[in-house]
């Protein structure tokens, strides 16, 4: 099939392949042994009966072909599952089977199982980038190199803070989702449970709901939720938020990486980001996959957006345009953390290439602390026009900029050459550079 | 301009207009005189700076004319703000002003205290909606209505179900926005305070950063968060969620509404949904903005999705991206939210309707009560077949369900009439509906 | 793996499994087999070398799971595809493959050469829906039924004009889909054949590429269009127009199916649409896949919007970024035009249910009309006051709007009985439905 | 209002304020007295009357706040502003005011004649783009400079064929525009001008359309387009298309300006792109506007993209929110070109910086050459090694590749002087960039 090789580069290989994953179809059952043991705890069906559908559907292995059409034709992959589960079992039992559940019950509780450890891998991955961008933090307190602003050179800062920011932003992403709930749904045909009350007995279905919940470890939602759509908009844009965090990091490696900036380099591998005709090149191919996965996610949240308001007590095509956009957003994001997680790990800094482009304006970059060195004596117009003017002559000559202002006509003798030097050293300008470090490490590990 | 009469009356019209909401240049003005109160009270900037600033500033009147031609060639409204403002004080306050701050912390910063009031705004009406919501709820607890699934009858529920089903909706969202944290933004050029740092004290700017944020009565951040655009996400998500459970409501009422349906109408309202040409109808209009309204909130909700990733210390087209659909968003969503409010709080029910409908397919809906009361006497296949069978004739014939199922041939006889009679009466077939409107009132209630 | 379920019901049977279908593999080679015979034509490599290539690669069995790895590592599938053919080819052959090219070459002209086969799909299933369309028509002409505006009852139509209008929306999409060019891709590293040309020879590139599109039935680009992006983007909006088309087909079917209306069905079909608990329903499954499908073609569009800038001579992630949402949104879309397709040939119309709810409101649809015979007679506000009180009469009498008409105080004697008879008839009152349909038909058959 | 100062700046300053592009108020006037001629012309309505109307109304001056408050009651503009007119008319010419015509026939035809001029103003803004970029490859056809793919230095192109990569962008969308249709809406309330029909006459309300569309100089679309939103689809895409290949513009030169990479800088101007802190920067603001612009251009479109289904009749929702987008999108597209246009027509090219960056590997850019000519003698695995570990030697040395290469064991006297240093000359390695720049430039004149 031609999608395979364009779409699955991008996912987490061990999510496509582990077998601790489970598949929709076990997803699918797990759901609905669930729910027949809810049942039956409460007395509802014979006692032994979720027991031997258990014995008997766990052995039975699923027509996948004829699911697939089956889906086709009734919408759902639930449909002909319950049909094959039902022939599956003994007469006496398939009566008891998705017992006052229908087809959305089952999908949308089977789509939380199958997330409930994609989140948890989720944040281990988040888990290692924090403490990857700890280290590089600690190591790189000091390192200084110079702060960009529309991809300007501006004034100096620490590569530890631009670190500590990449991590706040992925921080921020991991409690995000960590807050997230994956509801259980189970309402039956109209959300209401239909059959499932007796006389003065209304909240039996519910009850039921609440059990399965805890069963299968998923949260229990106030009520039904098949139009109320607001907890698959709460995943979504919280799996998006952490894509952002991951494409953020990736694009300033990226532009880190450029050939004329060369700060630091993606970590090498066994064929990573080699070129097959340019043998000079190391291409920052982690960081393309992490940028094509997050893209690729912000597509998907917008189905999402789109798809929140559904008609009456089912979607007619909006909950339908869920199912992929969630699955494989998460799968997306996984593939992209995982890249994330080896580029913080591995990231290579070259501390000497931040210093060449510190000066590679000739010291212009320090042109700010400079006029506001000379100001007080000089007046403020004429402390920017000589920083400006010093900074080109030592750019053209070659030469340091202090040396350089110390040799301008209006400040010789004027100003201390030591002033001018503390004034031109990037190394102390780094303003809460270090404080911000500290602050945000003590942030990075409250939790 | 031709695009007013586009835009706002989708909007909130008293967020337009109000007096009390504060104009971008005011919000800027607010954030410069915190920071100079923030560095007064720290000894930065001699006493008595920040009040003969704000004596100065309060007083000046603005030239909006060049301020709007300052930002097309500075790139946002704060270069030309900071030029006018400065331009406007005494010669020794000039540069005490704006100090150690740059473009995107005015800009950042103004747009928070320009949201907050809105969030207020939103909280509120958020409010109304839900206790007209559970006014509703309570009225309709028993009025009986029919469920329908792809927009086809399907079974029984209640009004009151329906309503807690908006409702849920409407208070996760709340919920959702009350958690928003609407920070300060304080970093300077790159980030970093630079040049705010003296011998040991790396951590004055972030003292000045919290101190603002206390006096604005804005969030703290971990740290200025120029690139890391995360919070900026939250937010618009949080409102892309908000504008999806409106949006929800309104299709609902919409489809409601139809002539064919006519389930509930709209509030009336002079001159509201009337047709220039069709004296007869009357238009769900306010379902039609909330709808209009929500779906351009999507539009600029994707926008903000794809502008999280900005690259290193400070976006280029990224963040000026982001403006007007935050801000745009927030008057959308309130502008459907006041609607939203009104067609909850004046919505007219019909219940008559609701039974009409009920009977439309000649009793169909309770088709499986009534297989599941035969199945037991007749068999599962026999039962479904004759379920179904009399309902045709009931409706063909126009007669009751139970009355054509009384008179089946394989049925007559061999089950009770009065059991029939239950079996294809919808009000005894709501199952948890009555339990779901105490659990959500319950649930609505708790905060 | 959990995601085939969930995506694949969406997309076209026939494209998925048709052995016709090219493989991205099949594709790759077919490229750089078409380069070599270009070259070889040319005198720019040994006379008989693309033949031998053909034979040895044709026979090669790749080995696709060191292609999926070698994905992960390099970036894109062109580099492990090249390394594993150049390892099956003779050592002589080895320097002649792949010659002059990069992966982005044989990655764009892949996809196209997979587009191809998939846009004649559309097209022909497009036709289809265009018969189907004109033959509903013209069936259709004289149907009258109700007009809705905000989904209220509005005026007569035909349904023979609404059919009209679905398949001039569909038609535009085919036409637009018709003018679509799948360029070529040949530009080698850089994008200008570097290294291709020799003495006065700096066309030679650009000779190649002109060829290879020839040879493989693509267009010929103006140059190679590595990060000119403007060909995606065309085909990835037209892609979306026509789900679009399609996607309001399904709303429209989806509304007029609904219980209460009932003037359209789908078709039936075995097991198509039918609900594991309620066998009284009969559910839109066609259209909620339509609608499905089409939902995530737009979420799919939103990448290829933003993934227009690529940078400098190769993307970084936005290029990446295009290949799912190109490929998955034409199988979608393929699979949600065999749906449309099955729609319109198979749609059973219900005349009899648009007769009773052109009556359902007493008439009162036609109060406009009456209105205007009243006025020059009863004056303009009288007409209007006095048509919607007769409506209503009749509403809540039961009887016709003439006869609740012809009795008014105010009318009575004043107005001939059969000049309301005709003004209430909404067959006497259909403008320019059928003129539409001729129109509508001409259009249709032109091209 | 908060919103202007954010939104504007981004906006056609021109089309903003001239006085020369009609207002909504004014378009819509226009299309009502279009009606009326057509009408008149075909003696529906008496000789005289659309003249009698544009005297009375053209001299109205309309109250805009009550037409802002009757937009939110009514739901759109038309519906204030035919009362308003209507009570500006005397008696005898209000009946044969908007006569057969609905809300949606003057807002779309009104929005239609908003947006021809700024269409026009495109075409324009685009002719001067591909003007200046001609000039632009024309005296850059032979200035070499690097290649850069996934932002790394690759191999050399010419500066001429990267403005014709951006020329080749911004023509393809200009062609696409050009292409595009303003249909003139025209249908009545259903859409199938009821009532406007006599015996026989059952296509008078065709002609109407026709008229109005040749008077108004818009498109005749084959049949009112209420809910065939293909039209809208195709504008609003296209529109899209060229704020992409703006958008392509702005991130090479924002790129190209960094300050590491300096090979051209946005063309000066007063104020344009100053930093209030910095002295010494010149930020890319004109790149920072385009991509502000064209990433909420995106957003809009993909409202656009998700409002084509529309139900029924008319939308309920749907069609409300394409008016902010559609015109919205056009002004932020005009103000992007204008800045495009400046840029182009200004822009500063640095070739010495250019050479400088070639020169940045020591050559290793030019390794793939050297390879391919050591190969023939030394086998390619030798070649591949030794081009690379040469490039090494003279980054580190900083002396001339082909030195370094000549100093190799392995290589010296095996390869002539001269032969090294051709193949590590990258102005003789441009493969086929002339030649593109002369085809690019005989497309770019074909039209």
């Amino acid at each position: 099939m031609p999608d395979t090789l364009l779409r699955h580069p991008f996912m987490s290989q061990s999510a496509l392949t582990q077998s601790s994953t489970p598949t929709l179809v076990e997803a699918m059952l797990a759901f609905e042994l669930a729910l027949a043991e809810a049942q039956e705890a409460r007395g509802a069906i014979p006692e032994g009966t979720s027991e031997a559908m258990r014995r008997a559907l766990e052995a039975h292995v699923f027509d996948l072909e004829a699911l697939a059409a089956g889906v086709a034709s009734g919408g759902n992959a639930a449909i002909p599952f319950v049909k094959q589960s039902r022939a599956a079992l003994p007469n006496e039992l398939k009566r008891y089977f998705h017992m006052g559940a229908t087809s959305q019950d089952v999908i949308d509780s089977a789509l939380m199982l199958l997330l409930k450890p994609r989140l948890a891998a989720l944040d281990a991955l988040l888990l290692r980038c924090r403490t990857a961008a700890i280290t590089l933090m600690q190591a790189h307190e000091q390192t200084v190199m110079v702060g960009r602003t529309l991809m300007q050179q501006a004034l100096p800062i620490t590569f530890g803070v631009k670190v500590a920011h990449w991590a706040i932003g992925l921080e921020q992403a991991r409690r995000r989702l960590a807050q997230l709930e994956l509801p259980v749904q189970f309402g039956g045909a109209v959300g209401v449970h239909s059959g499932l009350d007796g006389p003065g007995q209304d909240g039996l279905g519910l009850d039921f709901m609440d059990a399965i919940a805890q069963e299968l470890g998923l949260a229990t939602p106030v009520l039904p939720w098949h139009t109320d759509r607001l907890p698959i908009h709460a995943l979504g844009t919280a799996l998006d938020a952490t894509a952002g965090a991951a494409e953020k990091l990736a694009l300033d490696v990226a532009l880190l990486t450029q050939t004329e900036v060369g700060e630091v380099s993606e970590p090498g591998g066994e064929g990573m980001g080699e070129s097959s005709s340019m043998p000079h090149k190391r291409n920052p191919v982690r960081c393309a996959m992490i940028r094509g996965a997050a893209r690729q996610v912000h597509g998907y949240t917008t189905v999402l957006l789109n798809a929140v308001a559904q008609p009456l007590e089912r979607g007619l095509g909006e909950w339908h345009a869920e199912w992929s956009p969630l699955v494989d957003s998460t799968l997306l994001l996984e593939g992209a953390l995982e890249q994330a997680a080896v580029l913080l790990e591995g990231l290579e800094v070259h501390p000497e290439a931040m210093r060449r482009n510190l000066a590679a304006t000739g010291g212009g970059i320090m042109a700010e602390p400079v006029s506001r060195l000379l100001a007080p004596v000089l007046g403020q117009d004429a402390a920017k026009r000589i920083s400006a003017e010093a900074a080109e002559t030592a750019r053209l000559q070659g030469i340091p900029y202090a040396e350089s202002l110390e040799a301008h006509a209006e400040v010789r003798g004027r100003i201390e050459a030591e002033a001018l030097r503390q004034a031109t050293d990037p190394a102390l300008y780094l303003g809460s550079s270090q404080a911000q470090v500290r602050r945000a490490i003590a942030w990075l590990q409250r939790e």
